[in-house]
C-alpha cells in the first residue's frame, strides 16, 4: 500500500484539518465532530441542506458545502456510514429555523444512521425531510444496499436541492425538486483497478490485468460482470445504453451529462470516454444542455470511470446554472 | 497498460473532440490543428496568451483556456512538445492586434518550438512576447531541460498574466507581470508511482514498493532521490523546506499555496499534505493568502504530488482573484 498519509486510523481527521486549512473563510469545523459546515452557518430562514457519508470520495461531500449547495456534510471513516450523534450534530449546525434537509445515499447503514439523526433532531423541534438517491442502474441490491446504489448523481441532488433552498424555497419545496433529480437521474460505473482503503491495507477487488469490471460500486461492491477491457467506445456504449435502457429519453429531450472520473483515471481518458457519450446522445437526438467532466464522487485511488445523465426541464435547468461557490463545484 | 482509450495513436485528437463537446460555448478546435482556443478569439485589441505543450498533464493546458485566463492552448502528442507550426496556428488565432503572450514551459523542445513559431509570426507583423517557467526547485538541468523545469507553478503564471491581459494591459505590461510571477513561484514533488505513456506501453520509471522518489519531474525525469516511502508529514516537510531553501520569505509574507496531485493521489491525501504545509508556513509568520489543492498539473496517472509557493503583493493578489472563466480554474 503506498498512500502520502501519516496514520491510516487519522486519515479523516488529518484530512479534515487540511481541508479546514485550505478554506478557512468558507469552511468551519464543528467542534469535537467530523461535520464540516459553512463558515457561517446557521443561516437564519433558510432551509440547511446537509449530506455526507464515508470518506474517501472525495470531493465528495465537503467539497460541495458552499452557497448554493450543502450547508454541511459528515465525514464518517473510510467507507463507513457516519454514526448518528455525527449526523445530529450536523442537523444542529445548519439549522436556521427554516429545516433541514437530508441527501442521503442509498446505503442500509447511512439511511439507518441519518434516520436515527432525524429523530434525535425533531425531538428538539427541528423539522428534517429527507431525499434517498438510488441513481446507479448497476445491480438491484448489493453489498450494503438494499435497492439500487447512489453514486455520481448525488452532486445534481446537492447542487440542485442547493441552489433551491438559497432561494428561500421551503423544506418542503426543496424535498420536492430533490426527488424531482433523484426520478430523472440514471449512472453507471466500470473499474480498470481498485483501490486499498488505509485501515485495512488490501486492495477492495481483484482484476486480472487485461480485466475490467462493469458496474462496480464505489466502495468496491461487485458490478454485473468482469470481462476482458473494452475500447473507451464500448465502455462509453455499454454505460449510455444500459442508463439509456433504464430511463424515458426522447429526441429532443435535454440532458446535463457528467463523466466522473474515481480517483486515477487521467482526465484524458474522461474526455476521451465524453466524446463518445455526447455521439451516442447525439445520434438520438437528444441535446446535452451541460457536461461535467472531472472527479466528483470518488473511489480513492480506483481507476475507472462513470457516467451520469439528468433529464433536465426549465426549472432544473435554471437551478442547474444557479450560482455555487462550493469549492468543488464553481459557477 | 490498464487505459480507457481506443487507439493509442489517437489519445490527442480522441481527447480534445471529446473536450470541445464538453464546452462547445466557450472552446473551438483551430481547423485542422491541435490548437484548442476561446469561441470568441481572437478578441480585438486584449494581448492574446497562450501556452501548451505535450498532452497527459491535464487540466493542463486546455483547461485554463476561457475570460481571465488562456486565449488557447497547443495539445502535443502526450509528453511531447507541439510543433512549430500549431504553435504559430494558435498565434495567428488569438492575435487581436494587441499581440500574443506565450506562457512556456522550460522544456528544451517547448523553448525552440515556440520561439520558431513566434518568429514566423513576427514575420506575419504579429507582435510577440514570452515568458519562460521554471518553478522546479528540485534539480539543475534534467532530461529535457537545461535548468530547473516548469511545473504547476505555471498555472499561477496563467492566471495572472491572464487576468493582467483581461484588464486591458499592453504585451509589455503582460510580460512584466509574468516575470514578477515567475521570479516569486516554487515548487517541488515527488511521486510513489510512475505513468505509462499510451504509444510506448511502459512506464516512466520504477519503483519498489517501499520507494518513493523526490523530485521527479511531470514526464518522470529522475529526481534528487529514491529513498523509503516517508509519512505525509515528513513529505511535506521536505518539500517545502527545500522550496523555502530558495526563496526569500520572512514573517509576515504572504502567499499562495497549490497543494497539486499528479493523477491518481486521492484528494484526501493531498488535504492531509496541504495541513502540514500550513502548519510550516504558520510556524515561519508566513501568511497564506489562498490555497488551492486539487489536480492542477498532472502526469497521467503517476502517484504524487507537488508543492508549489508563490509569493505575493498587493498587484498579484488582487490578479489572482480577478474572475477567471476557465473550466479547470473557475474564480
Amino acid at each position: 500500500m503506498k498512500k502520502i498519509i501519516n496514520d491510516a486510523n487519522e486519515v479523516v481527521q488529518d484530512m479534515l484539518d487540511g481541508l479546514i486549512a485550505a478554506f478557512p473563510n468558507q469552511l468551519k469545523l464543528v467542534e469535537g465532530t467530523t461535520v464540516v459546515a459553512r463558515k457561517n452557518a446557521p443561516i437564519p430562514n433558510k432551509v440547511g441542506i446537509i449530506s455526507g457519508g464515508g470518506s474517501g470520495h472525495e470531493p465528495a461531500h465537503a467539497g460541495y458545502i458552499g452557497k448554493g449547495m450543502l450547508d454541511a456534510a459528515i465525514a464518517g471513516e473510510v467507507f463507513t456510514s457516519p454514526t448518528p450523534d455525527q449526523v445530529y450534530e450536523a442537523i444542529k449546525a445548519v439549522d436556521g429555523g427554516a429545516g433541514v434537509f437530508m441527501v442521503i445515499k442509498n446505503y442500509t447503514g447511512d439511511m439507518l444512521n441519518f434516520e436515527m439523526a432525524a429523530e434525535l433532531a425533531e425531538a428538539d423541534g427541528i423539522q428534517v425531510a429527507q431525499v434517498i438517491v438510488n441513481d446507479d442502474v448497476a445491480v438491484e441490491d448489493s453489498s450494503f444496499t438494499t435497492g439500487r446504489r447512489g453514486i455520481a448523481g448525488t452532486v445534481f441532488v446537492h447542487k440542485i436541492a442547493g441552489a433551491k433552498a438559497e432561494s428561500g424555497a421551503t423544506l418542503q419545496e426543496v424535498q420536492a425538486i430533490a426527488e424531482k433529480v433523484v426520478n430523472n437521474v440514471r449512472s453507471m460505473g466500470m473499474a480498470l483497478s481498485p483501490c486499498t482503503v488505509p485501515a485495512s491495507g488490501l486492495p477492495s477487488f481483484e482484476l486480472e490485468e487485461n480485466e475490467m469490471e462493469i458496474g462496480m460500486g464505489i466502495h468496491g461492491e461487485p458490478g454485473t460482470e468482469k470481462k476482458e477491457i473494452a475500447s473507451a467506445n464500448e465502455i462509453a456504449e455499454e454505460l449510455t445504453n444500459k442508463i439509456l435502457d433504464d430511463m424515458q429519453l426522447n429526441s429532443g429531450d435535454e440532458v446535463a451529462v457528467m463523466i466522473n472520473g474515481l480517483g486515477s483515471t487521467p482526465e484524458m481518458e474522461l474526455f476521451i470516454v465524453n466524446g463518445k457519450v455526447h455521439q451516442i446522445l447525439s445520434g438520438k437526438g437528444i441535446k446535452v444542455y451541460e457536461t461535467f467532466v472531472g472527479e466528483y464522487m470518488t473511489s480513492l485511488e480506483m481507476a475507472g470511470c462513470s457516467v451520469t445523465l439528468l433529464k433536465l426541464d426549465e426549472e432544473l435547468k435554471q437551478l442547474l446554472a444557479a450560482e455555487s461557490l462550493a469549492p468543488a463545484f464553481r459557477k
